[in-house]
């Protein structure tokens, strides 16, 4: 069972702590009557899904002995225009640096983690659509 | 359309940056190479639930001019036993303080953002059957 306890500090500041024991500011723009002192609330999905996804991937690349020097993931969110604005569409964008990678096994890295694995993909993607692709740079 | 970047750090630490200009630092626990330096990326989606909802609560009844104190939001996440480990159910427990507080406000303000407004709680709910409580507390 994983838990967070949020409490509200001032303004549309809240704090938000994780049973793992971190925590994180959230706010809203000034729109909402915030004022921007920390994420948005619906950014933390996709930071989320950016961080698990990195996890497994360089966790399998790991396990191959690739030789990984840099891992970037790029997410963008698409929302719906109607309240409750939920996101429809994701693009995932993994940028893997390393030396001589093989494509086959930076492929099948992120496939796995798409598939098989991010937990976080699997949740979000009762809502929105999810896709991804991938780019492999060499290592300078 | 909100976006995110995801960096690879080292070991299995990450940090996020989203569009809001904020970072947050996301780790695993030792059991997957992690060094617990940050939240788990699962633990992000409990966190932006109830800073989402939390917000549209406070909100709904700062224009109804009760005199909040104080909002405490519990959130316990359930996840699927064989991977991906999606949240198959999520709790949420408002915890509202105040001075003299209509217990009618709360309620149709709990309401409005479960139903109508919390954009995480529609994205979430497309894999996750979603509970919800509600508690009143007098300010002392």
């Amino acid at each position: 069972m994983a838990i967070a306890k949020i409490k509200y500090t001032d303004g549309m500041q809240f704090v938000g702590e994780a049973g793992s024991g971190h925590a994180i500011v959230m706010d809203g723009d000034a729109e909402v009557g915030g004022s921007n002192t920390g994420m948005r609330p619906m950014e933390l999905l996709l930071v989320g899904l950016g961080g698990c996804s990195g996890m497994d991937v360089v966790s399998i690349l790991k396990k191959k002995r690739e030789n990984v020097t840099g891992v970037e993931i790029n997410v963008q969110g698409k929302k719906a225009e109607d309240y409750p604005q939920k996101y429809t569409d994701i693009d995932i964008e993994f940028v893997i640096t390393g030396k001589g990678l093989s494509e086959e096994a930076v492929k099948r890295a992120v496939q796995l983690s798409m598939d098989k694995y991010c937990s976080v993909k699997a949740t979000l993607e009762g809502s929105a659509k999810i896709n991804f692709t991938y780019k492999i740079v060499e290592a300078s």
